[in-house]
């Protein structure tokens, strides 16, 4: 049915008719671009471990604080053992140059079995986080766990970490604090499988009443 | 410092010795390219209200759950207002076609000020949501209140809404459920300001260990 907008008007009653893949794409698009990052974790054993999150959100810059959503019974869930075992995990951009390699980490392999070794990717670690970084990887964060969230809704877990250190190239951070992650060569994912690359539009002066906003050269 | 690759080591001791708005700048753009929509919100007196999130991410799609982060003492208070009064808010994805009056939308203005008008977007209304939706946007998405969480890490609230309706253009809807959010118009956002149109890579295959990925056309 079009609206006046001559827009598809779609109906929550109509969600449980669509074929469940059908609903999932779509579903999943809803929400706009996402970020896409690949999960680093170990176990207890060494085992390394990496999943592909779309679902990284700031929390906060003071702290530091960042987020993601994770299901506790699905491809996830040697993450979240991990997690809990090491108090760490690592958030690493998955860029233009390997994107096919994140798309593969999220087949679901035997916990015995790395990612980083399935999809080619490489493990670097720091001094400070016991969890594994992609060399890969050009933006790279180390997190300390702090917290979980039950979503009821959907007995969805939001997890939440403080970052404990960044790395990044140095000519992609501008002189104001910007980090250029297009410059990066950062993707974008929408929906389950589509991945994008970007291109710049403008940055824009903060926005105050009654003022004009300027693009920030 | 430069690490092994290069790279520009920056640790959390050195946050706390940062400008406030370096700091800020920086922190936000470590998650990645961001979602970026119009929360849009209604009074019990009827004052329409918006506000810029990139922080919308997707819970589920069996029911189909979305969610935002909430600063509750910051310019999106009146939108937490109407949302406990009313129950109901939209989603609005921003377009490159308004994408600085998006941006206009957030600055502080006072309650009684409409969003909308300040800055130049139209309120349209749907029979069951009572939130308004903005016509500029191509992508609308009404929602039903259903729970919120309390990050005790630094008091920022994880509210979560039920998809009640969709509306978007029939011609982005593809056959097995993906909306094309890129042919919509629909932009990304990169830390507090950079605003990016993107250009498709590929889709890709369901992943599987052991089996090659396909692009699917």
């Amino acid at each position: 049915m079009l609206d006046n907008d001559q827009l598809l008007h779609i109906q929550k009653e109509a969600f449980p008719e669509m074929e469940r893949r059908y609903r999932t794409r779509l579903i999943n698009a809803l929400s706009g671009f996402k970020s896409l990052n690949l999960l680093g974790t170990v176990s207890t054993e060494g085992v390394t471990n990496l999943s592909v999150l779309s679902s990284v959100v700031h929390l906060g810059a003071n702290p530091a604080l960042m987020g993601f959503i994770m299901r506790p019974v699905s491809v996830t869930r040697d993450s979240y053992n991990n997690i809990m075992a090491t108090g760490y995990f690592t958030f690493n951009h998955v860029l233009e140059s390997f994107y096919q390699n994140a798309h593969q980490a999220s087949a679901r392999y035997p916990s015995e079995v790395s990612e980083f070794s399935a999809t080619d990717l490489t493990a670097v670690y720091s001094d400070r986080i016991k969890a594994p970084y992609v060399r890969e990887s050009k933006v790279r964060i180390g997190l300390a766990f702090r917290e979980q969230l039950n979503i009821e809704a959907n007995n969805t877990i939001l997890m939440v970490g403080e970052v404990v250190e960044i790395f990044c190239p140095e000519e992609c951070l501008q002189e104001d604090g910007y980090l250029d992650i297009e410059q990066a060569g950062t993707v974008t994912v929408s929906g389950l499988d589509s991945y994008h690359q970007t291109q710049r539009l403008a940055r824009l002066s903060y926005a105050k009443p009654d003022q004009t906003l300027e693009v920030i050269s």
